[in-house]
């Protein structure tokens, strides 16, 4: 990671975020660019799914942990609004039930997904790295690692448009998870983007936002290291998820 | 605290959760009886809302620790209408927000009162006790925690009534917060109730659920302790709010 001595002006320290995305985001890895190009077995997008269900379904438990430490009822209330999307409400749901119908749209068992039981340790464990540095670390290091978001609704449209152009089972109600957040990401990114720029003032708050950032990039690549080696070069560790197991009956 | 060998039945767990409420409940704390009764000087009251506000406003964080932990998304939807119940919205606010409305009924500033600087450390201690146990705590002793609830509708129509008497400040206004807990507490009672009813099926398990709950009377027992003693007896601490502070302009 690059220091700085003197605090970079707003712009460019925007410049500097945006950066690590163009670097090291996960959409330059090759997991990705083989799902979007229709080069995925459906076992790999199984493998795929029942995978991203253990981000997808802490990503509210992350987002209560950073509330639990905020103190300012006005931020918390903005906050509270990912939650809300990820995890709505009792009847309908929210963007985790949304994930669930594309596991069904694969032929997965929903609630062989939810159980998580699938999962392999090495997706746990970078999710509860996640998880438990934004329930450790300063509120900025925290603000900072959501903000892979900005570059989420790109993949996002790449996602959408190679899935359904590659796979049978693409349809509107299987992508509902990844339409949804293209409206849903730009809102908190726009505050949680203004909120880093206006806190990191300071050469060394800037840093630990960068590597704040920087760390979440890991977390989303170790997860897709972790699928390639399992599923596309068939080492499939103990435990986890085989293809045949959990499908819908 | 009593031990028991075997689990108890479902109503007689329930009746030993409720004899704590009779036995322990900040009901029975000489301050509430002062405060109900109108004996209460105006900077008693002062004093009263400057320190419960932390209260208040931490209740929310709690909420979300205990939300942070909570694997079961279902679980998670119904909780989370307790941060929704004293947050609120962005625009309208919360029960917190209306704890500000009785601040400035008894001619506090809002902003001081909610900048929490007046707190007494006990204050503090206690309440922040009360987060950290919901946090590292088992679920189960954070639900049974919460259920203190069970006993605060009587304390809160007693209190809209004893206020409305006696104090010149009190009208509908001042005291929305305790009007609108009569009808939110229920519901979050009723549920977390159940909840724990279901989940202390050992007598190991029930022992630890009434600990929490005796823990959390000790939670709201140490505030009036500490707030008879620095503002009846008049041993108020370094730094604390002192009568003629943080009055509005």
């Amino acid at each position: 990671m690059t220091h700085h001595d003197q605090a970079l002006s707003r712009e460019a320290f925007e410049a500097r975020l945006r950066n690590i995305g163009h670097e090291r985001y996960h959409d330059k890895h090759p997991f990705h660019r083989r799902l979007h190009g229709g080069e995925c077995t459906p076992d790999e997008v199984r493998a795929w799914v029942v995978n991203r269900w253990i981000y997808q379904s802490r990503i509210p438990m992350k987002d209560a942990a950073f509330l639990s430490r905020v103190e300012d009822p006005h931020l918390r209330r903005i906050w509270r609004s990912r939650i809300e999307d990820h995890d709505g409400g009792v009847a309908e749901g929210g963007g985790i039930r949304r994930w669930l119908a594309l596991a069904r749209a694969v032929g997965l068992d929903p609630d062989y997904v939810a159980s998580g039981r699938g999962a392999m340790p090495a997706t746990r464990f970078a999710v509860e790295a996640y998880v438990r540095f934004v329930r450790d670390m300063p509120l900025l290091d925290a603000v900072a690692a959501s903000l892979t978001e900005m570059f989420a609704p790109a993949i996002h449209a790449a996602r959408i448009e190679g899935l359904l152009r590659h796979y049978d089972f693409a349809d509107d109600a299987a992508l509902s998870y990844f339409r949804t957040r293209l409206t849903e990401a730009p809102k908190d990114v726009a505050f949680g983007l203004r909120w880093v720029l206006d806190h990191a003032d300071t050469a060394e708050r800037q840093d630990a936002a960068a590597a704040a950032l920087e760390f979440k990039t890991d977390v989303l690549w170790a997860q897709l290291d972790a699928l390639w080696h399992g599923y596309v070069e068939g080492h499939i560790p103990p435990g986890a998820w085989r293809p045949g197991e959990g499908m819908a009956p």
